[in-house]
């Protein structure tokens, strides 16, 4: 049996204060460290072990990947960073607290916003210095392939390329992989793996810090999947992020 | 003007109990997590800023260099980890007080053991449960490239191959450079880059935590070498450690 893992970061200081984050470089919460510590504890506990791992440009996914690696005594394996498996970009509103925003729009648009499959947040203008054009870290990347905005579609439309391209590969090696990313562009490969239709993929919420496991057999079909843990416990979780928007 | 940086890990829980760690993959003390911030911050202050990092397979090291990119908003730069700069094997000795085998073979002959450039303390016996051949995160080194015991000059053997053919070349692309690793891997590096003769290497004490600056002319010929940080209390440092082995 082939298994994948992967692995929405903990708790930020922006998911904290309820804020739309994005590519915005924001830290964990001391709450985001101590979920970081337990997915690792928990992985370990359960016996995995991994030959490589994935992750973000953004700190809350290396570090909640690097306290994971570091519970498991897995400081060592390879670890690849790629903008590709970023947040989706969430244009004008990153930094807009989520209740606010609705209070102000409505519900209905928030919701529209972050949980429409192709409609995006209003861009960033081009000369905000939030423009990922200005961040050094970014350089590497084509101008033309940085967003101002995205959509759940322009994130999954970024993402998938470095699924097929570096990970899919890697597991059919037969490599033990964990992938440590954000909600949306974990949303973007699951919706692959498991054929959710556009309409349907917004209703995945992915609690913070729970490993999400996907076995695939020898012919790497996908069999099943779940998440390790209190399955009542990420119940209440995933509905308190399906919640974030409400005002 | 070119620079590269060296930085020897935090304290470990073995520095602190002064034992012989070698690959003995022990953690960082408190003090040792707050050198690295420290180190962190120093560097962000004085403006370095790097493109790429290079440590060992030991989350002495790893952890090091985690948290000094993470005081430097640089978790995203891509870390590359090898075996050959992890610290000199240290053979039977690991897991043996200083002080201890100082009293019991004598202080001259624990300086052989620690600081002589050829002497390699009596290596582990194949069938101990600490040889490398044995630990997972090895299987992919060539079993006879695998240690039961090193001098400093195997040491440097086996560490100079990845300055060479890793790091030497990324420096001479333009990219800035961190490397944190350990004691005697990077006294490996610092000899080759100085000229340093056999029998003055072992002079050298880097102190855990503080970063090591050199500057290369455009011909890539070595201008100057310093540490960052108190002059003063960085010979301090360098005194503690030449003076671990006495009884």
């Amino acid at each position: 049996m082939k298994k994948i893992v992967f692995l929405r970061h903990g708790e930020s200081t922006w998911n904290k204060e309820n804020r739309f984050t994005g590519w915005t470089d924001v830290d964990l919460t001391p709450k985001g460290l101590s979920e970081a510590a337990a997915a690792g504890s928990l992985l370990k506990k359960e016996g995995f072990v991994f030959d490589r791992a994935y992750t973000s440009y953004l700190k809350r996914a290396v570090k909640t990947l690097d306290i994971v690696l570091d519970k498991m005594d897995l400081d060592w394996i390879p670890v690849e960073k790629s903008w590709r498996l970023n947040e989706k970009h969430y244009g004008s509103l990153q930094g807009l607290n989520k209740a606010e925003t609705a209070a102000k729009y409505g519900e209905a648009q928030v919701k529209i916003w972050r949980r429409s499959f192709d409609v995006a947040p209003a861009p960033l203008r081009p000369d905000d210095k939030r423009n990922p054009a200005f961040d050094q870290r970014y350089n590497a990347v084509p101008p033309r392939e940085l967003p101002l905005t995205e959509s759940l579609k322009d994130c999954i439309a970024r993402a998938l390329p470095y699924w097929q391209g570096a990970i899919w590969p890697a597991l059919r090696e037969g490599q033990r992989l964990l992938v440590a990313a954000h909600g949306n562009s974990l949303r973007g490969i699951i919706k692959y793996l498991k054929n959710i239709p556009d309409a349907e993929i917004s209703a995945l919420n992915l609690p913070t810090g729970v490993p999400y496991v996907f076995e695939f057999d020898a012919d790497y079909k996908l069999v099943k999947d779940y998440f390790l843990g209190n399955q009542e416990e990420i119940k209440k979780q995933m509905q308190s992020v399906a919640d974030q928007g409400k005002k």
